[in-house]
């Protein structure tokens, strides 16, 4: 009974852009954890490992050898999930029996010759170099493919196997499961209330404060008001701006300023390399260039799983799997507590 | 180019009870692996541990004594994600910035008194007595409750923190996002096909036998034709069953033996004590038990982890986060797998 508080009374909030519930149960981070610990990243990583194929100079797994690249360098994945060249499955002989073609493309993507290095620990300049990469592949790939995701994955609790700074970057000839749900979504959102979701969203966290991480004049990133995962972020440009590809000069610099911002916040957290998945979302290429997309604002989703520690994560298991995802503290209290982190990086601090 | 083969050509299948599609890349098991390796479970757990706040006879969190319990044991969580009398949140002031309320109990149920037993090592008997108390729970929480969500996660890769061989059971005021999505789907099939969806599935697969892993005269395990984790199986009924509670002595019986011939396959798959979150599903109830669930077939989700051996787990992150869900190799190829293995469990071989 009471009167209702956020962080000590359990409720549930609306993703209007997945159009699903989260359970917030902030109560429940003070259970003791006797789980399982991860291993935290290796400290040790070599700048430079002949053996490891992702190194300027080394041999790739089809005989290839890199060139001796000095920025980023993008080669086709050697073990790609989609082809350019796959044949079509046959008809479907029952509606509980349905396959479709899937054709694509998959790319890998290096940030930067050296292997011991993140996005947090790279100057503005070389992340600036990644955001150009990022929107010329959109650009070059979106040509044809409906969809190109760019992600990244980063330590090996979210199931990357390389310690190379490096994303991926996979093109279909389909809208994925979360393209179009977003598309759904964001469509009946514009049609409503004349006003593209996400750039009305960003102006009432700016607003109102309490779920913002960083941001400066052209960006914002806030813990989303419905976030799932502990330290979950939502990084949206303050304009209206369909894909990365349509970003100007100044906005990819600010770009590379807030991300550095908040990945050096990430970090700082637990004092650890901070691992995620994080990719981009933006209007549908392809066939939808020609198509109105006006209900599309980019944005990219960070997805970061641990909760207390550098070795304690949240697990999205049994209940989140069979019926839907909790979490043990408010979004308000992760966004405060990554705001009032220092904005220098742990391992650059001054002693 | 070429005609299409399933585990050579890349495609994607639809999942008609959750509305969306896994991407089927089967050529990509031939990529190597260098990520994490995950910690196998210890294999010395100790039968009885006084400090395990499971175990008969042990002081739980809240100063509790367990009793000298023999077969299965129900209590409440001591820290439960839900609780009975929450207060509401307000209402919202904006549409973006929605709150519900969350009201509900969380319970945890002990299989057996020994901390050293899996389900797949437990006697018929000892699984009976498993169902009988989820039928139980079910029918108890669900007289109220529109929703009553039985789950276990197994294996610490699972996020379960005691080796004591338990479930947990959370039922709530709200239909959680997967049992609104499967009432929806399950809704439409009825009715542009008049006959309940997983009713028809079963009969299908159970003609089709590719996709069968073990059955008897009234269940059948497939590894649905839409399977997302590697090894992820479907328990189905053969007769029209809404809920657990509805199944008769017979199917109880027959229920726990095609349990432990598809746990122990599962055991003897990488002879590992295999781990997974597994839940029931069925017709919500509460204020639903007055009305027409005929779409509603009862069934049971079982999702490991596991993809290539005992440490090599299958990681959903990047793009199955952003875009969706990808699997390397076919659901049929898991299925002629696990079918495969034998029914005794690779701990109690006679050699
Ligand atoms: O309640 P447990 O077993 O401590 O916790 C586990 O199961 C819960 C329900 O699936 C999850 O929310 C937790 O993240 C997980 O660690
Ligand atoms: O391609 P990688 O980095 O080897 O593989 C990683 O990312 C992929 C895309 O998110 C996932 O499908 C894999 O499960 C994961 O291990």
């Amino acid at each position: 009974g009471g009167r209702f508080c956020a962080s000590e009374h359990q409720h549930a909030r609306y993703n209007p852009l997945r159009d699903d519930w989260v359970l917030v149960s902030a109560h429940r981070v003070k259970r003791p954890w006797q789980g399982q610990l991860e291993k935290p990243p290796p400290e040790d990583v070599p700048r430079w490992d002949p053996n490891n194929p992702l190194c300027p100079g080394a041999t790739r797994a089809n005989g290839e050898v890199n060139p001796q690249y000095e920025g980023t360098f993008v080669f086709p994945n050697d073990f790609p999930a989609l082809q350019p060249d796959a044949p079509e499955p046959g008809d479907s002989d029952h509606p509980l029996f349905r396959a479709a073609a899937a054709r694509g493309v998959c790319k890998v993507m290096c940030f930067h010759p050296w292997s011991d290095l993140t996005l947090p620990l790279m100057s503005l300049a070389e992340i600036r170099a990644v955001i150009d990469a990022w929107a010329e592949l959109a650009a070059e790939l979106g040509a044809s493919y409906p969809w190109v995701q760019i992600f990244e994955n980063k330590g090996a609790m979210m199931g990357c196997s390389n310690p190379h700074p490096h994303c991926q970057v996979w093109a279909s000839s389909f809208l994925p499961n979360e393209a179009r749900l977003e598309d759904r979504t964001q469509r009946q959102h514009l049609n409503q209330h004349g006003v593209p979701m996400l750039l009305e969203y960003a102006e009432q966290e700016a607003r109102r404060k309490e779920r913002v991480v960083v941001e400066n004049a052209d960006w914002l990133v806030v813990v989303p008001y419905w976030a799932t995962w502990p330290y979950q972020t939502l990084l949206l440009p303050r304009r209206h701006v369909c894909r990365l590809q349509d970003l100007h000069e100044g906005e990819r610099d600010s770009l590379a300023s807030v991300m550095k911002r908040l990945l050096i916040k990430y970090d700082n957290l637990f004092e650890v390399s901070f691992p995620y998945s994080m990719g981009w979302h933006g209007a549908p290429t392809g066939p939808y260039l020609g198509e109105d997309c006006g209900h599309w604002q980019l944005h990219a989703h960070y997805y970061p799983p641990l909760l207390r520690s550098a070795t304690v994560r949240k697990f999205m298991v049994g209940y989140e799997m069979l019926a839907q995802a909790q979490r043990d503290l408010t979004p308000e209290q992760a966004a405060e507590r990554l705001r009032s982190l220092p904005e220098v990086h742990y391992k650059q601090r001054a002693e």
